[in-house]
């Protein structure tokens, strides 16, 4: 088995196979977290580029110290001010990337598919995908099925519920087809209004009452709930969420025994999730942030020619 | 004497050994400015994160140089676009922080506090206050002792005159603090309306006039005026203060005999200070300038045990 | 022949000796970005930094690749938020940056001069025009003729025609300079509304007629069109500037068998230059933007003291 990826645009170009490689890499490089000295010059003189359309500083700072912590150099292209504000194309942008030197482009973008044209333009850079619109979130996918397997030995038969905004999510399909391709099923719940109309036709069972969903799941993962939705009429309040669609001790209990807990983080302590299930002893949410780290450094290794040397 | 701190949120907290322990490692520092490479790799592999949550880019920049220089990396987080935007409690980006591995975190806070907040929820990360509200901002008040004591030999004894804007200022409270730790006497000056009413209880003299407040002083140190306070009342207009309160040559006379001119920038000339003064031969402002990247290194080598190794 | 610079604000303060002996070194850079590892230690421990009055992402990002290439740390100071929105004068943030210990000073500014005084005020550290105003724009105008002296081998009795808004490029005063030093000629042509009154001052020819303009040349070089210059009434409007000036195979028909096609982009396909051309065989705008950053390289390399040395 040998990784010949060269990029990451969703997490469904990887059979079962190339995603445990990945993740074993992975648990390498969290290793190396642990370390007085955490840098190691895998990657050096390589020119990593990131270029968030979308402010996203947890992702984008992750990104980076993977990227440095490889000893990569890390240039940040912001949309606000750059070329794209002066009506250039995505299209522009790659091929000025590509031409500047770049060895590869992580990409945040609103607009689905976005890292797919951008990849279908560049001819040697790689193009990592950082989030595209509600559509693909691949390395936040990748760090949550490392999570959860590493706390469970195997995902092989394991039952995840996800609860929330699966509507507007950046991370649900990614992270469905993560969970179901390492072996796990997944349920999903919450509010019909806050569901995609093709909510069927995901490789998971919809369940919307949340206590229902829970019943038999190793892990319940709460999706971020933004205030917007509920101005835009999809919910009727943050505090009617909560008592309706909130994880709370309750929830839990209805979980398998010894359920975790995850979130992708930013938390809306209080609504989606409460405090005590945040800071808990079930909850994975520190551990997720910490694997994100680990598992990009493992992406970029691998795909950057640093499996294929050092 | 070794150094036994790991964080720095106030300067209260040292001891005048510590401090001294410190400005002499800042005396080391500066001299590696000098030499065409200065760059040592005492901090290689660390990783720090500069949050700021107000913008303060000489501060910032200052901070991301020390950090370089001594060759970790530098990752910037800055509130615009941030999680914070999205509603993530401090609390919450601190565990990020902390989980994602960094080694420190640097932060600026408009709220009074927020470092020693962030600190209590830190488990291992170093944390270094860049700035919180009108509190403390202690790396500026190490930087500006550094710089009379190497002008002066000693503090011991001597008498500064802060006059301007002590309501709103950053800097004030923890250069008290720090030019008393080391000996020197302290006189705050300005006009009645920009003093705390806690104005009696820092260990320093309050004398509404300057021309009094500078007499057998050894340095007057001018503090930033914002338009915004004349707009507010608190004081006429800009000319009417320089004309009661902006330091120039008739009042540097005033002073002791070769009495030094101090500012933290950025400077408002023509209002705080005249700039017969800001660029005249007692002017240290530069000098503190270099101080802040010699005093940072300093502090970012003894906390991050650069000092117990190499 | 050595190179005596320590600076560059603009083109006219080299000679057609030390302009080559640049471009060469540009050569020389342009062959490790083809390396698998691509960066070089020849300017370790220099710290650049980068102030940016105006944004332009391309160009930062291309000098700061050239930094990075070149083992020196940079660090990005951007006007928002800066000091000099709290009314710091140019002169004080020159004065913070040399006290910081910058060994050099990248800036765009839109005031015409900023980098000149910037200089003056500047006792050691190297500073480098990224573009101020409309006036000069010098490491544009060398990787133009970096790029276009590559293809031709030289440039001697050459002709380039400019197309577009002379009176607001940033790029073409230098261009015109540049071009002239290494013995081409050049034609500018373009509406009589977007050409400053001094047109006929410049070493260059004007033919308001792009069909004419264009005849005998080796090479067309689009200048971008910004929609504003339309609302400000300068043209009637986007299509209609490109039926009478846009580039296309018809125009470039005219020039000489084999001409090439530039930009400074970020282009406006459809307004000053057709995709087809953009994209086309005789199309060198990726090859400029890749010579950026050799020739930014070179630059650096050359004023920083890696000449003398390693």
């Amino acid at each position: 088995m040998t990784w010949t990826h060269h990029s990451l645009l969703d997490v469904d170009s990887l059979s079962r196979e190339e995603m445990e490689l990945l993740l074993d890499q992975a648990g390498h490089m969290e290793e190396l977290l642990d370390r007085p000295i955490k840098k190691v010059p895998a990657l050096r003189g390589k020119m990593v580029v990131n270029i968030f359309f979308e402010p996203s500083t947890r992702t984008r700072v992750s990104f980076e110290l993977a990227e440095k912590l490889l000893g990569a150099d890390a240039v940040n292209w912001s949309a606000a001010g750059s070329s794209t504000k002066k009506g250039e194309t995505l299209r522009d942008t790659a091929w000025t990337l590509e031409a500047m030197g770049a060895d590869a482009v992580v990409i945040r973008h609103g607009m689905p598919g976005a890292p797919w044209y951008l990849k279908s333009k560049l001819k040697r850079a790689s193009v990592f995908n950082a989030g595209d619109g509600a559509h693909a979130h691949p390395t936040q996918a990748l760090l949550d099925v490392y999570t959860l397997r590493k706390r469970l030995g195997s995902l092989d038969g394991r039952r995840v519920t996800i609860i929330g905004d699966v509507l507007h999510s950046r991370v649900v399909r990614s992270n469905v087809q993560a969970f179901t391709t390492l072996g796990a099923s997944v349920v999903l719940s919450g509010p019909r209004t806050l569901m995609p109309r093709e909510v069927e036709a995901l490789p998971a069972t919809y369940e919307p009452d949340p206590h229902r969903a829970v019943e038999g799941s190793d892990a319940v993962y709460l999706l971020r709930i933004q205030k917007e939705r509920a101005e835009q009429g999809l919910f009727p309040s943050e505090d009617e969420y909560h008592r309706r669609y909130g994880a709370d001790r309750e929830l839990l209990a209805r979980a398998k025994e010894g359920a975790f807990v995850m979130h992708p983080g930013p938390m809306n302590r209080g609504v989606e999730i409460a405090s005590v299930l945040a800071d808990g002893p079930e909850s994975l949410i520190l551990e997720q942030v910490r694997s994100g780290v680990a598992v990009r450094m493992a992406l970029l290794y691998l795909c950057l020619g640093g499996g294929s040397g050092s």
